[in-house]
This record gives C-alpha cells, structure tokens and sequence, in this order.
C-alpha cells in the first residue's frame, strides 16, 4: 500500500452533506483490509518516538483509527464528543463552524499534567474543530499536544487555526 | 488483565442518561492503555478462527474496539451509521427502541455474498439495535454472521432479540 494507493480508495462524494461539497468518504478504504491496517501503521511510526501517552479522537471518525494508534504506541484512548453523550462530569469548548459554532467535551478526569497527548481526526477542513479540540486538551493542562489527521484538503488552509507551536501531520494531502 | 479488573474499571454513573438508568461508561477503560490492548486482545482470540472478512461496527461506540479487531483479524472494517451520516448509497433497517423506533444504515457497497462478518458494539442492553444492525447485515446477504460485545447486561436478557443461529459472545458479563 502506498500513499497514492489510499488515496485511490477514497470515494469522492459530490454535494453531500450539501450542494458543493466534493465529501472525501474514507468508507471505502477502511474496508479495504490491507488498507486500513496501512493506516494503523503509517499513522503509528510518525510517533513511535514521541513519549504519547493519550490519543484523543474526535467523535465520531477519530475514534476508528484514533484507539488502534494508542495501542500500537502503548497509550490509551480519551473520546472527544459533541455535548450530553458523555456521563461524567466534563470540561467543554465552543468553536466556530461555517455556520453558528459547536461544542466539544471531554471527561475532566480524562488527562493530566504529565500527559503527552496526539489529537487524531480523520479531516482537516477549515480547522473549527481542530482548533476547539486543542483549546479544550490545553484546558485540561497537559504536558505537550501533537495534532494528526488523515485526510488534510490543503486548499481550505485549515492550518492556520492551529497554533503554531504545535506540530501537525496529515497522512495524505488532497 | 483480567475480566475482573477490566469490570473495576468500568465506572458507573447513575441516572445517565436518564433518571434510574445505571450507565456503564468504559472510557476509564479505554484511556487504561494496557486495558485498552487487553480488550483488543480477548475480542481477537475469540474470532481468531472464523475466517471474518469485515467486521461491522455500530456508531460510535462500535468504532472503538471493531477497527482494531479488525487489522489483528486481516479484515476489513464497515462502519454501521445513523440516517444521514453515510454519504453514499445505502440500505436502512429500523428496529424498536424503549420509545419509538431508530434507523441503522450501511453503504449499499460494504458487504458482499462471500463476506463473513462479525458485527460489534460496546453494549448489549435490551438488543433492539443489534436486532436492527443482524436484520439490516442480512439484507446485504452476506455469508455468516458472528455478533460480539464487551459488555452484556444478563439482566435485560438482550439475547431474546438475537436469532438463535447466531453465535454471541461478550468480554464481560454486568
């Protein structure tokens, strides 16, 4: 499996959820057996080295590769979701979206101070979530913060609401 | 790891998400990072044998643990959404809730006849939605059919909804 090989398998959906979106739907390669442990991997070696102790993934595509990577790193697996799914007590962050903003939370005993944390999402858009997701690990006060996506749609610059002390990678860029 | 000390991390959280509903939260699990591969691991062995080419995750909790399963089984991984959440092409079953009824849909696309699927969730409770998820794997006409847990609550006796030619099995009995 090469990078190019993933992208073949990535369905090109036009106009969902809404009239001119071109959606990059990662159905298609993850049923792809060889593929989706390609993922696992490709993911996993870019942290081999980095001391991760949580991988947070945003609800709900982050948690399908999200808790493999944990394992294969020997960390554990935080879940990131939108309000009222999460029964414990939980600290919360607001973003903008293309339209009105969002939330997302996290248990407040889910990190701590000593944590070396790899946020995972399957997308890089336009970076609301992303930037809501890092402001939220920063609230519960960890040690250091690594961001990581599968897909990233680099014409939409999503990027440039990640904070620029934190280091991104993207498994492929379309 | 035992299944003793995967059940002492389980936590309870009462009157979630509704008043007198004892919910199981497994995210104390999850961020366990030994536990985290001990789930992985026991959920494998059990399914190690049966030639399974996909395995079916319900959302979103069946994201978590089915991906993994998976890669360590070379199978693929087929997510089972909501109404509205896959983009293409898909067949729906509805199925009966404590009140009214939910949907579960799967891409038209992700099984075929020779597939030996094992279908996966967190949670087997009173068992209307993996009565849906059977009936709805069916209807793609695959091959076999396994059906796996972590957590069962004997006391709901969720099995009732499962037909009897189905092999079920979980990590923990509640």
């Amino acid at each position: 499996m090469t990078q190019e090989q993933f992208k073949s398998l990535i369905r090109n959906v036009p106009d969902f959820p809404k009239k001119g979106i071109q959606f990059k739907d990662i159905t298609t390669a993850l049923k792809n057996a060889e593929c989706l442990r390609w993922i696992r991997d490709k993911v996993t070696e870019m942290y081999r080295d980095k001391g991760i102790t949580q991988v947070v993934g945003l609800e709900s595509r982050g948690f399908i590769i999200g808790p493999a990577v944990a394992m294969e790193l020997g960390a554990g697996f935080v879940l990131a979701r939108k309000p009222g799914k999460l029964p414990a007590d939980v600290i919360s962050a607001s973003y903008n979206k293309e339209y009105g903003t969002d939330t997302i939370q996290l248990h407040s005993d889910a990190l701590n101070e000593n944590d070396i944390v790899l946020i995972h999402d399957d997308l890089l858009a336009t970076g609301g979530s992303i930037e809501g997701a890092i402001r939220l690990v920063r609230k519960a006060g960890v040690k250091k913060i690594y961001v990581n996506f599968l897909i990233e749609l680099s014409e939409l610059n999503g990027r440039k609401n990640i904070d620029s002390d934190i280091e991104v990678t993207s498994l492929v860029q379309l």
